[in-house]
């Protein structure tokens, strides 16, 4: 008998399949060799693990790389390991050994006071099942069948991208939230997903259907429901294979109007999504891979710049200049212990306080410039004031560049476009351009964080006021006769495309992955019928 | 010889006296007698530190009590005194034993990841040196000469309101933040006051001269700065007179626009201050007060509304919803470890999560509303729907009254509007009036945190794009024919009451001290030339 359970839709979709519950490792066993043995095979088990994720990294692009950083980060320092060697040489086995360590790393980043540290304690299980797989002699990522229904509790990023979903499948989650890291790869790949089951998840044995949209599972399905689900996900799969036919095409609303879609690259991995001709340029290329070490290394910055004007060929490329804080720490340059930082020191307030290092990355952009269109961004600019500093060290930059007899172009200087006070004042900042940064306006607007699960239904772009501010910065941009683009998620979200265009946005730059979509997503819109409407 | 010594401006005015540093307790010092009396003295200290701290929110008003109130919490808390005991029954003199155990406590306050409670490392700070002193037989509160300039490393909120200021005097700094407790006191009370002096500070001895509102400290000023400065303080001391003298007036503009001023009360002592005719009814009345324990108590609330509807004596009380979250937490009612406080599950929100409490606060103001003219204000309202679900809980509540047969009358029902997408939307919301919030807009429109002294300069109420929000929701009032006042700091904030009555403001609510001075500020403003200089 089919049987019906409700959680949250987390990732769009149809899908129907297998169930494949995601066993522990309570199972397994190993035999225990001498303590020389036992300190070879875990030192071995972490080695293939730090392997297995070095390589899945290489295969990954953009945040989907940068969440798996973060374990490889932790897999390299020696400090994980040396609780459990110093257990191993008192005689206790390796697996026992690396789980009681786990156990205890596991425990702090539990107890944090921060939500932020409290998500990190899942990666941490995460790399102790690694190794522990590893040690037990199992494959790195279970074996599933083609097109299963994986159910777990909850998911890890690492899980997920160790699956192969190009046979289809589909998510359903007894714990999780529409905005954790792992639903947000799950819409990135397109695999449906529902999480938030409850209790129930444990029961979800048998064929199941996720329906990722409506938010609910369906054990054992009907004929017709079977027949039904298939017709809408062949359907799916068809607008898909269309809009990746035409991805090269312009994107034209059915009244004409051209859209730009432009690409947003967050790693060197985003380059090879897509090639460069389906796009109009680079929206925003984002630098927060300026980790410490090459804050301060100006030829790093500019080979790294310069690989991707050579990618773009001549498009205009977008990049924005070092955007920590926030939820992006880095030691050293942000400042710790903040109770609110996503109102904090950030973006554009920090380079202001660091222009040293703010000075080398404008001076490799500058160099980099030579090269094609390159436009430099500022983040979280807040007023006209901040903004004309920033220019002050770009006249700076370009003073010393020509003193030393280095080539270099001036690039074009706008702003992002997310605090709201500059929405609303847009028409105030000396800026070649602005950029709609829909996360953050949305999360400041909304006052609603765009990491707390619990407000997530109110940090709503299409809410009237977002909407309002956008439309604002549209009109101001026409005033000052410079171009308007949003570069946020809402640009790549089919929903919320007919309001950015209603709006007055002609210029949407997206993941590589989305563009094909988004272009067809433009194709359906009649502006005329749109305003109509509104 | 005159110096000069540069810091930051935290309370605006000028002072002139004698230095009067505040030495810290190292050279106390007293006999130890057995373990029984040593007992015996750090009990009678404790107890006669919390009767002075009880006595001491006696006397206070609204934020000010509400500060001391942590530490009375604390001084009542036995787990403080445990371990100082249990040190004293193995031998410790009671000071040194008290000592030890609030330097643990102080460390693991300083050591805490969150910003709030490091702060509250100051109120132990304060704890320690209070029963210390009780200890040592000094007075809880150091003697100064009339109108001293106390001069401190950092100076806790107790401190400084152990002092009486009746006579002048002024504050030097060598740490601290302008925005801080004890700054935001200092302002409320009037005490110049410089911060951030640096290690100068030790050095500020002889006669002083603060310039509050410039920033800086002239150690032995010369005859005409002193003389100038006097001829400016009596200028100020005037127009506080004045101003007391025509507060019982209404405010007009130059040119005859009547401007509404109303006050803020926080707690039962605001009611003190002013008698109730100087102003045109109660802008804001805070429910924080309202602990865990009357959080389900309807009469108590009930109580509390009637005496605020007695006093207001027929003039309109604006009574706002239950507040919490952000930085005001309650223990079982606000959510832990958010990673940003202030955008998350905060005023509403937590209202409409928690609809069996916030009902009892509907149904006692409903019952209060017969008193007078009552008005429910939500705080934190942020899309229209959440306004007609509240607006259903009223209804709801009414109908059970009127079943009842319990008195009762219609309160109107209407909205803090401080998130910046709500003020942008006013239009959209059925509310019976609205109220802006200018501290929390200010913060959420720059995305500058209200308590983070890093980005205090980012979050200003004149930023053009704050006063575009504030503009726009006055047309917004005026187009649903519904009353628009601001209740935020900036109400009282005589640099900001031009641009708010720009911006078309006709109603302030204030901190009722602040009064006769907004006063003033209204009958200085001739509309017409503000909007010639527009």
């Amino acid at each position: 008998m089919e049987r019906r359970i409700s959680g949250r839709a987390a990732s769009d979709g149809l899908a129907i399949g297998p169930s494949a519950m995601l066993r522990a490792l309570d199972g397994a066993s190993r035999p225990k060799g001498s303590i020389a043995e036992e300190h070879a095979a875990l030192a071995a088990a972490v080695v293939r693990a730090r392997e297995a994720v070095a390589e899945l990294i290489g295969r990954l692009a953009g945040d989907a790389a940068e969440l798996i950083g973060f374990q490889l980060a932790l897999l390299e320092d020696d400090a994980l390991t040396e609780t459990a060697y110093a257990q191993i040489e008192a005689g206790v086995a390796a697996d026992a050994a690396w789980r009681a360590a786990m156990a205890e790393e596991i425990a702090g980043y539990e107890a944090a006071d921060d939500e932020y540290f409290r998500a990190r304690a899942s990666d941490l299980t995460d790399i102790r099942d690694r190794v522990l797989r590893h040690l037990f002699g199992l494959a790195d990522d279970g074996q599933l069948p083609d097109g299963a229904i994986v159910v777990a509790r909850d998911l890890v990023p690492s899980a997920f991208l160790g699956i192969d979903w190009s046979k289809g499948g589909g998510i359903a989650l007894g714990e999780g939230s529409p905005t954790s890291h792992v639903a947000m790869l799950a819409r990135g790949r397109g695999v449906p997903m529902v999480v938030g089951l409850g209790q129930d998840w444990e029961s979800l044995d048998g064929t199941l259907l996720v329906d990722g949209g409506r938010g609910f599972v369906i054990v054992d399905p009907g004929v017709r429901q079977i027949a039904d689900a298939q017709t809408e996900g062949e359907a799916l799969t068809r607008r898909k294979a269309g809009a990746v036919a035409r991805q090269h095409e312009p994107a034209l609303t059915r009244d004409g109007t051209a859209v730009a879609v432009l690409v947003n690259i967050s790693g060197p991995a985003d380059m090879t999504v897509l090639p460069a001709a389906a796009c109009d340029g680079v929206g925003l290329a984002r630098t927060e891979f300026l980790t410490a070490n090459v804050l301060h290394d100006e030829e790093a910055q500019y080979r790294a710049y310069a690989e991707l004007m050579r990618w773009a060929d001549g498009r205009p490329v977008t990049i924005r200049t070092l955007d920590a804080g926030g939820d992006k720490p880095i030691p050293g340059y942000t400042i710790d212990g903040e109770s609110n930082p996503f109102l904090g020191l950030r973006g554009l307030r920090l380079s202001l306080r660091h222009p040293e290092i703010f000075r080398v990355q404008l001076r490799a952009l500058a160099r980099a410039a030579v090269l094609g269109p390159l436009k430099v961004m500022l983040p979280m600019v807040t007023n006209a004031a901040e903004l004309d500093a920033a220019r002050g060290h770009l006249r700076d930059v370009l003073a010393e560049l020509a003193d030393s007899h280095v080539a270099f172009a001036e690039p074009a200087f706008g702003m992002m476009v997310e605090v709201p006070a500059a929405a609303l004042a847009a028409q105030d900042f000396a800026a070649d351009f602005f950029s709609i940064g829909t996360n953050d306006l949305t999360q400041y607007a909304t006052a609603a964080s765009r990491d707390g699960a619990e407000v997530a239904d109110y940090a709503d772009v299409l809410h009237p006021g977002v909407l309002a501010m956008i439309a604002h910065v549209v009109r101001a941009g026409r005033a000052r006769s410079v171009e308007v683009s949003v570069c946020g998620d809402a640009a790549g979200d089919v929903r919320a495309i007919p309001a950015l265009l209603a709006a007055g946005v002609r210029a949407l730059s997206v993941s590589p992955g989305l563009l094909p979509l988004v272009k067809a997503a433009v194709r359906e819109i009649d502006l005329a019928k749109l305003a109509e409407g509104a």
